[in-house]
Parts: structure tokens; sequence; C-alpha cells
């Protein structure tokens, strides 16, 4: 369907006016870190602002989601996504951006009668800053929080989660009744920061999401025999470092081999660290991912060969520990033409590309047609007060995002 | 000359004596740090038997160093070397076998007239294992210790260097007064364990050492720029770490494929060092070591240059900082023969290596022809409570070295 358009310019003052009410582009950053009172802060005053369109109705869920829902001819539902709250210091665009951009869109599509409903979600807590479990709300929603796995998480003060949630209205073992609010949800739309440099290295303003990455992560811990580095011959060391050094490339040289997926060496510890001596024990992590998922298995396969063998000529043992996995999430192939149909007729061009985060996009994904649009990130950064986009492509992404919406709506009403 | 056989059983039991009294083989290690009650009750001990010998002359230097003087036809002296001080929870045989058996060597040459005199002296903190410096009584000897260098040192209860001093009769500004001590000196013998792995492969008790390497020590950092794991393809990566672990694999590989050299990578400090990030930022510290200067020299020459070129592929900068360096010190050829011949009477065979560790014959090379004998060091362990040597080889050690002090007696003897 086609509709009015949207006041692109409105979205940017308004994302200006969040981040001046809880920090953001300047003042130190964003402060809207889930389950704390700046946060609630600005879902009040998202909630005031989704208020005033009118026909629009305004609910918390099990799992403290905020839904705003523009009923239809049909309870059949287009989904638009986002999540306001933020890291510690973070951006003045990450989540905000989403949640905005929707709401511009609902009120365009508020003026209008729409064949199929049409609901924003501002999800709980994507971040987990405060207590280290990303897309908590989304999760639930999803039916895929396993409370148990939670409980004990507490926040640097001590603070448990299922107290937070509480202060907050919300029973940590009833959240997953949220899931029936996606009884009628047929497409989850979400527009995202790109958090990468492939935008803004090809010159374009938008990209549309292929899906998110699945990411196997492991510890692997090289073990030999440290001694002294003057007295001990080359030929006779058992270097550990030097082990996981050569595996580190190799696993690197992998990755860069193929075709648009990701393996990152991060944390490296040696032992025992000291000028004068090699080093017997070396652990670090491994993060591998891709959109496909036996691409991925293939990674490890072959990382674990190359350890296998760089760890065999250094004389050394190696030891996986794997400490994460989450299976590649691909997005709907229909969905996948319709925004880049959004795309090239905001921005001219558009361009495919995975999602190396995740997003609460990730957790819809298995249950319905599900898209993400990505905006140029200036050098590639988030979650600090220096992530920012341009104010044009801005506009430009709350245009092809209610473009994609309209799309959407279109395309769930015709299947009625 | 030819004298009498050292008494090698009873060197072993005076060294288990030692051992009873200031821990070593068990309770916890030995205890004969430097400036510390147990070191002066050790050397109440070493001062109490040598006062036992004939025509010993005791006395304290300057610095602090014990010497035992046994006078000979001429004032050219043979000087034997040894530290009984030890790092704290040390080893039973680290400095003190060498002390006891050329304590062991003087009661020999007691008996007889002597060409030449015949000194022994005992070191004051060979180990640095309170302040931090070594070799600090054979470098004030020396003439080569700085005051200025060390006066700023502290240990870890905030006591100063010059205090600690203080309490045993040793005052900073006139240690290097005692390099006096050295006037009629024509040669220095030191034995010591080989704290490596050489000769215990080697399945040979005793090795003669030609001099100890030469030190190259830097920090190489490497600087890129972090970034996150997920969103940024492997193509536009400026990966210190991988910059770092390239480098360090090169640096060893070079070392290999050299002649009896060293390379080392102890500490590696990467940042940020979390899982979701490569790292911006990896710094580590190379340890080279050679004993030809000029080998040294190319060694450091190829590590820029394999450093420069893993850095320019990984696009990220590298700094090299120098934080310490020690030419070589090639011993005596003649004693190097003479140790030879000695070694291969008590043993049947011997072995030339370098020492990768210094010693305090180190500070005396440049002075006076200088060579070590090593012995055997079982599993190449030192500074630790586990660091043994077998009884029989330390028998031969004590026998290898006088005999080796005979013949450089017979060697300045006939220079008189």
């Amino acid at each position: 369907m086609q509709t009015d358009k949207v006041d692109t310019k409105r979205a940017v003052e308004e994302l200006k006016e969040l981040a001046e009410l809880t920090g953001g582009k300047d003042d130190g950053g964003s402060r809207r870190v889930a389950w704390t009172d700046e946060w609630v802060k600005a879902r009040e005053w998202l909630e005031g602002k989704l208020s005033e369109i009118e026909n629009v109705e305004v609910e918390r869920d099990e799992a403290g989601n905020l839904w705003a829902t523009l009923r239809g001819a049909s309870e059949k539902a287009v989904l638009l996504g986002g999540h306001i709250d933020s890291v510690p210091s973070g951006g003045w665009l990450d989540g905000c951006l989403n949640t905005v951009a929707a709401m511009e869109s609902l009120r365009v599509f508020a003026k209008h009668d729409l064949p199929v409903t049409v609901r924003l979600v501002d999800w709980a807590d994507e971040e987990g800053a405060r207590f280290g479990r990303s897309l908590l709300g989304s999760s639930a929603c999803a039916n895929a929080l396993d409370p148990e796995e939670v409980r004990g998480l507490t926040d640097k003060d001590g603070v448990s989660l299922p107290d937070a949630l509480a202060e907050h209205g919300v029973e940590l073992d009833r959240m997953n009744e949220s899931h029936r609010r996606l009884e009628n949800a047929a497409a989850y739309l979400e527009l995202h920061i790109e958090q990468g440099p492939v935008l803004e290295r090809m010159n374009l303003p938008l990209g549309v999401v292929l899906g998110t990455f699945g990411v196997e992560r492991h510890v692997v811990k090289f073990t030999g025999q440290h001694a002294h580095s003057g007295s001990t011959p080359m030929d006779v060391r058992r270097d550990a470092f030097i082990a996981a050094a050569r595996s580190a490339a190799a696993f690197r040289d992998d990755a860069a081999a193929r075709d648009d997926v990701r393996a990152t060496t991060g944390f490296v510890n040696v032992s025992p660290a000291i000028v004068t001596a090699f080093n017997g024990v070396c652990e670090m992590s491994l993060d591998q991912r891709a959109l496909d998922a036996d691409v991925l298995a293939d990674m490890l396969r072959a990382a674990k060969e190359n350890g296998d063998e760089c760890a065999e000529e250094e004389d050394v043992a190696v030891e996986w520990e794997k400490v994460w996995e989450i299976e590649p999430r691909p997005f709907d192939e229909k969905l996948i033409e319709l925004a880049e149909e959004a795309i090239t007729e905001v921005a001219g061009t558009s361009h495919r590309l995975p999602s190396g985060p995740l997003h609460d996009a990730a957790e819809m994904a298995p249950l319905m047609p599900t898209v993400m649009l990505f905006v140029k990130s200036l050098r590639g950064l988030s979650h600090t007060k220096e992530e920012d986009t341009p104010e044009e492509d801005i506009e430009m992404s709350v245009e092809a995002l209610h473009r994609l919406a309209e799309k959407a709506v279109g395309w769930v009403g015709k299947k009625v």
C-alpha cells in the first residue's frame, strides 16, 4: 500500500530531544541502561509520544516490552521493532533510531485505513548492559528465555536480576508469557545502524541485511612448559605462545580466504608472562561467525585442524572449550527483496550484507518472516558517544523503513 | 701443578649442612636472599669454615664481598668465585655449590706451597632478589657499578637499597673501591649448575662454558584499531595481535635457523582483550641472545625487518623500545682449553656450551682471563626448590673445579 511521506526531519529532531533528555550525542554518551531510572524516563518520553497518536493502543507485556498497536482490518500484524535501552555511555542512535523511526511510520499509518495491523515494539533490555544477558525481552517474547539461566545474574552492585525486574513490575518466571503477543505476527522489520564499516566504505547510506551470523566461540588453551629464555635452546622448547600465535594467524588466514565470514582472536593470556622465560601456557578466545551453518561448521573443523597441527609441531597440548554458540539466523527472502526495493527507491542503490552483531530480529527470525535495514555508521563506531551517522542518511533510513513497512503491509494483506 | 685430591663427599655433606641451616633441598627452598638475616647466617657459617683453613686470611671488601686468600710465592692470583646468596625459595645448589667447591679446593691448596696466590670470593648479591639489581657485588668490584642507577631501588616493603647496604656495613658510594682487590688478579674460575637442559639431554655431567650471551631486550608495540568481531570484515581489519603473532613466529623461526642462539617472546599484552573485538594494541617483549656480537646485531636487524613486514601487511604501526642490552662476554681461549682438559680427566667427555643466564663471571671476563664450568641440572630447573643435580655429578664437579684450579695456578705461575 502507499501512504503519505514520513516526516524524516521530525525523527531527527526527536532523536536529538531524546539525547538531550538521557544523554547520547554529547554529555558523556547515552544513559539508558535497561532497568534503571533513566531508561524509565526515556520510555515515559516514548510512551507519551506514542499515546498522542490517534487510535494507537499502548501497553506493556509480561517481559517489560512496550507495544503500540494500530489495528487494521485483519489482526495479522506487521511488527516494527527497536530498543530504547543503551549501553552505559553509548551512542545516540543504537536502538532508539529504530524506535523513533517506527513511531514516525506509525504516525503516517494512523491516518490511513490499514488492511492489516501494524505494531511497534520497544524491546526491554536488548543490550544486557546491566546483567550481561542481551536480547532479554525479545528472547522471552520468542518463548526462548530459560529463567534458570539468568536467575543468578547480578549487577556490579550485587543486585539480582529478578529483584531489578520486580522493581519494574516484571516477574522473571512469567516473562515468556509475553509470547502470546506474537500470535498474529506475520512480519518483523527492524532498522539499525550498521555498527561496522561496510556501507561507509562503499559510500552507500543503506543496506539490506541477509541475516545474523551464527557464532562459534571457544577458549583455546595451549600447554607446554615454560623455561629460561637464556638457558633453553630453541629446539627443545615447548613454547605455548608460539603455538597459539601460529594458530591465531592460521585461524585468520582461513577466514580471510572465505566469503564474508569472521574469525577473531580476542583475549590472549600467557603464563608466566615475564621477559626472561618463554611461555608454558597460552589461553586465547576464538570467535567465528558465518551466515551459513555449514560454512561455520567447516570453519571450526579447519581451525581445530590448524590448532592441532601447530600444537603438534611445537610439542604442546591443545584443548578447546566451547563457551558460546548460536546458529545463523537468515532473514526472509521475500522481505529481503522488498527491503531492497525500498532502499533502491530512497537511495538509488542498495547492498546486501550480513549482520555481525546480534539484534532482536535474530529472536524473531525463526518465528516469522523477518528482515533488517542497516544505515551507515561513521567509522564503524557504536557503543560509544562517538557513534554517529550523517543526518541526511538518518532521514533516508526513516523513509526507507516506512517504505518497507508499506510494502510489508501490502504483502501480508494479500496473504490474509 | 698437581696437589692432593679434594674431598668431594665432604663438599656434598657441607651443601646439605647449609641447606639444613638456611633452606634449600626441602623445607620450602633456600632462604639466603642477600642483605637479610639468613644470608648473614649463611655467610657466618661459610666464614667460620674458611677461618679454620690454615694460612687463609678472610676479609670483607667495600662492596660486601667476602674474600679468603691463600698467599703463594707471587701476588698474582687465581680467583675462584661463587655466591652464597639465593632467590627466595631457591634451590640448594645455585651459587653455593661454587662457594663450597672453591672452599674444598682451598683446603687442598693450603697443604702445598703455591707459586701464585689463590683466592676464594663469595660475591655479595648475585641474584638481586631483594632489590632487582643482579651481579651487585661483582659489578662493583669490576668498577662497573653506577651508584646513581641503583640508589633509588627499594624492596617490596619500601626499604631503600642504600639503607639495607648500610645495615650490613656497606656504603653505596664506596662500593666500587673494592676494585683494588683485583689488582693482582690473573684468572677467574667459576663452577655453576647449568640451569638448562643441554648437558642432561646429552647425558653428560660437565661442560665448559664459552662465555655469557649478549642480550638485546626490547618491547615491541603494534598499534592498529580494534573493532567489533562481528561487524568488521576480515579485509579491512587493522589487527595488532595478528601482526604481533606473526612477528613472534618469525622471530622464533629466525633464531631456530641459527647456531645456538635464543629469541624469546615473554609477556604479551593485548587490548581491549575481549572476546567480541579484535585487538587494536599488542605489546610484547622480545629477548634475543647470542655469544657473538655480530650475530646478535644481525638477529635484531632481521627481527626489525620481520616486524616491519608483518606490521605493513596487517596495516598496523610498530614501535621498538630497547629496555636492556648487554654485550656478549666470551671467555678466555686458554682457560677454555684447560677447563676441557680438567673435565675430560674427571668425566671422560666434555662439551662446550654458551651460558644463557648471566653470572658474576661475566663481570670478570672483560678484566682477566675467565672461564666457567657447568654441571648438569636435572630437568633444567633452577630458582625453585625442585632444582637438583645427582650427587655423583656434584662430586665430579668439585673435582673438576679443583683440577682446573691446579692447571690455572700452573699457567699463571709460568707467566710470573
